[in-house]
């Protein structure tokens, strides 16, 4: 009841704290026999990595991952394969300075959860946000990358975006561009003014927050109704990432001022005529692109003075020094991409289970 | 691996299609004592009831709901009580035209689910949307009627209101208000508008979306990190309901324009000093508000010719007649209330079942 | 997190008390297109029917059983197909004689729940056993019947048989014979004994335990390491049959006193030479016979004089009259059936949705 | 739907292979506060470990377990505690000899998993056993050790011990005197005769099985109708360790002889006057002592020459040689202990969920 897990089928356990010994990662019901090149998945870890944009910090995490168990080379062949055991991943800590928080040890971050986390568990610890770090997302990255595997298949990839921030929103969208900038910006003008937004934000000690497209193509027929929908649990994916505060489809909020004639997509031989959907009805993939957006809020650790309590609850004033980013944008691309990634190999397997063998039948 | 389960300690699972004998609902995992009066349910049934407002149609539903198990008087009472075992309740359909379905049997309706389905199942009851239809929402309100008795204990009640509807936004907000008048709108005035709205989309044959808001009031401590969060699972439930493209809680995607400065809530000796973050940091309640707003889609059911395909994939106009309504809105109201209350008592369990002990340890 | 849900993939939920108004079962997780004859259905009810053998009372029930969802007669078919939706049955009590239990509303009967369920629930239901009557196991068979049609896609199938009652064990064992008499007994000679025992301590006032065999044969491959081993989720699943006492698999409790030579299977080109393993090796079918054997309790209704304690914890003597059986078997033959097959259904979906798709692979 | 993780509530995934980096286990939803005491663990592994009684292998495998997260020294404490977040443990492999297993590359042993894992994963890690090997269970011990903690708290315990081995039955039962001898066995006079068996078989090439009894003490009320009965969850639990083949309870399969008037237990106002349904009735733990054999099957691996056949279907004989126990006992025991624990501490917590707080209730 605890909720460290996610998926049915293809399922990720994670555990480890910011400041721990490691965060680390337990895929159980990954498909055996798929090549895992330590490199796929050093891939994605890199995209992860602190220091690269001008929102980064400039801390470093070599995030190097050990894979523990679940696979094996196979006589005469040169790469590991995945063996339908449990992949075990581990990623040791180097380079946490618990001491630098032990000025907060008796007091509340504001934005952070070392309230709520005293409040559920009666026993806090005070170094670097713990499990709430975003820290444990690294995990998450490192499981994503074997969904990938998975994904890739069936033809299925998943892709993310900044489209917003710091109120600097994109105007074009090339999506052959996100690569080329540190903020996986399609609008290469746009990421320009980012890089600005950022400097200024920074010199003042304060922090941004912007928005997140993701894209993903995968076949027709995946999601389970009614609870288990697809958009439903892709709601659940993204928002459990710590900075999410919304998540649309489609065309999201906006459909409130629609008319059914305008939000409706006709359908044609071919498929879908439009996508206010966002590739999803009655929880079901419906074949056209799946398109998600996700509100991301300012990285709560401000250099600025707030207003807060100690465990005495006595007023005080605290700023939050340290090796911060300005926003969780770009290092919360790859991560939701990863969460997109592990919801989508999950459908897969489960929708294999109990309905492609019918589909098949005469 | 199917997806008709929600919650892992207090444990919905719903059957039933629009047009079959009957809906239904098992709840297991409801704790054993509890008084449970008829009426508290036709109390929650009678708020989703067709017919009340005028973007209702005229279809009557009574939406008996027949509970089959888990309840027993004890000797000495007069009402039953929970018995700690499954408690199952059936409502039988008694209302349903499947005749007014026969022109869809070879037609994908755009908007609904009917090409999905026979994507994923390879077979397709034609007949109203079968588990795609708002009629499985009738179990989950009857299920959170008994959700609401769980919390009531722990004094954690939800209220649920709509904030625009139609283009037509609330611009004062009145609790005591909201039963007031037919939307479940907190701006008497506004409620007017939105009848007018309605009234004029209706002759339009045309449909409209809205904005539905959810509070919930409930102790520090609620949620489980880090997948499980209570913002996540918030959010998974709410998507859930069909008509539903996107969620966001406190600030929501308004927080892609602010600061940290601005988006922290302070702290002080009595709470929290804003309520951004909608009552949940880190995926665990903070006491505070839960405040979370849900976008509603149109009713995909219009009667203005749209482009489709039929079964052979040609061309085919369609104009979907029958007794519907012109806005999920206020009908997904008491369904929202009911994905809100079967999510905080799961959590209230599963919170209870590690949590707790050690919290009161001295 | 309460325990009447079984299965991961092959979902079933059961509900129900023996004196309510109903028992009933919800299947999530059934493929969709399969033809479900309520036909099928019956025939495996009628074989636990009561009133059949000597060991049975005269109760009458007549068990039929109502599918109110998932399914669906598609255009130009006579029979209902499984539409991939949740199943839903229910047995709506008809014979069930509240009143003759009212003399047991303060009193404990050895060897039933009554103690244990008011320790756990605080609250007792007193007729009949409510959910610990054997009564719920009508729902496990009409289940199991539905496990059945998907097993039998696959060429798996189940039989279970009585090999020792009462003392009285069967000396031969020709499977024709099973359906011959009322005992399910494959040595017809050992029946007519059974018969007589039965008889025998019916007139005492006593009741009789036993031994039933089940044999399934599936294919290579079925079953999770480590936890959910086939062996060992087949052990969960007869064990929770209210009567079983004991589970053994292959060689049982006798590989206790064997040599590792003497205990191993050897291999040969056509498969293992001989089963002391009983067709599961490390958890996995390995594609010989499953054979499994369990220890079924007497009956704890006895009309004989025994002690016990009422409410207030006095002492006072009991002899439970009313309609009650002499042994479990035969009736719980079709039980054990019901949740091997519905385990092996499980597993089936199970190992497709993980592992079915590589080993096609070249 | 894997099957790698056990429990609901107190949930242990394990992870790793015998000839692997590691193998290991991760808790989630371990009550927070407890202190762990890294020789908490020790002590439970030391009694897991080889080498120490005559049916011991002389490999020496020093099973360090290293906790990665999910604990934390308080300020002003020297132990650390848990924090309620998973706890990761790992247990480096270090004496694993795979070279030994280059041998065993094309050929299935007999009464090992070799051939079902093939058939069920198409790819074959040859190097003993993998997840089917004994050294799985060592992360089980490890877990075994952290629910201990939790059912310390609530005064249950646990105790195994052999009853039989090699045809070597017990005759006096004296638990003070388990831990005087390499075999866990409560009668000193039979150790010293299978420690003689043992020789003897030793010589031989052959291996040996045996019987273990488990004794567990817990209050009443534990136990979830009617799937997850504490009889049948403890069955799987026990049933998934890889040599045990059989599991009975209380009378177990005695009751088969016996007459319902035999075989209930009469009531008195202290409690049950005997105990032949070893503490569990209708699922529920009656406060009784729970009392549970499972019969353990003869090591397979021997040196004498089996028949099998190799990768290529052609008869081959085989000798396994290599460093191998001749009995599954005594190294069993703790790894029945922990299972048994493991149950346990999962039913308490799934208790406090639902029932605790009414029970309580006036």
């Amino acid at each position: 009841m605890a909720g460290n897990t996610f998926g049915k089928a293809f399922r990720l356990t994670t555990w480890g704290e910011s400041h721990g010994s490691a965060v680390g990662a337990v895929i159980d019901g990954c498909p055996p026999g798929l090549i895992l090149d330590q490199e796929d998945i050093e891939r994605e870890m890199s995209r992860r990595r602190p220091g690269q944009g001008g929102a980064a910090s400039p801390r470093k995490e070599p995030d190097k991952v050990e894979i523990l168990s679940g696979i094996f080379t196979p006589a005469g062949e040169t790469k590991p394969r995945t063996t339908g055991t449990p992949i075990s991943m581990a990623i040791f800590n180097k380079d946490a300075h618990s001491k630098s928080y032990d000025n907060l040890r008796d007091i509340f971050r504001p934005g952070h959860g070392d309230k709520t986390y005293l409040a559920k568990y009666g026993i806090r610890d005070h170094r670097g946000g713990g499990r709430a770090s975003a820290r444990e997302t690294a995990a998450r990255v490192a499981a994503g990358a074997i969904a990938k595997l998975v994904l890739q298949e069936h033809g299925i990839d998943v892709c993310a975006y900044t489209v917003s921030l710091g109120g600097v929103r994109i105007e074009t969208c090339d999506l052959a561009k996100i690569n080329d900038n540190a903020y996986f910006c399609p609008d290469p003008a746009a990421a320009v003014r980012m890089e600005e937004r950022v400097a200024e934000v920074r010199a003042q000690g304060d922090t941004l927050g912007g928005i997140v497209e993701i894209l993903a193509r995968c076949p027709a027929g995946l999601g389970e109704p009614v609870f288990d929908k697809l958009d439903a649990v892709l709601a659940q994916a993204l928002m459990s990432i710590g900075a999410v505060k919304g998540v649309e489809i489609g065309a999201g909020f906006a459909v409130a001022d629609m008319l059914g004639s305008q939000n409706n997509d006709p359908i044609g031989p071919t498929g879908f005529l439009t996508n206010n959907a966002g590739g999803v009805l009655a929880g079901i993939s419906n074949g056209e692109q799946i398109r998600i957006r996700v509100a991301v809020k300012p990285i709560p650790s401000i250099a600025k003075e707030q207003k807060t309590v100690n465990l005495d609850n006595k007023e005080v004033g605290i700023r939050v020094g340290g090796r911060h980013d300005i926003s969780a944008i770009p290092r919360i691309i790859p991560v939701c991409e990863a969460m997109v990634r592990l919801t989508l190999a999950d459908f897969l397997l489960r929708d294999r289970a109990v309905y492609e063998e019918r589909r098949k039948a005469p």
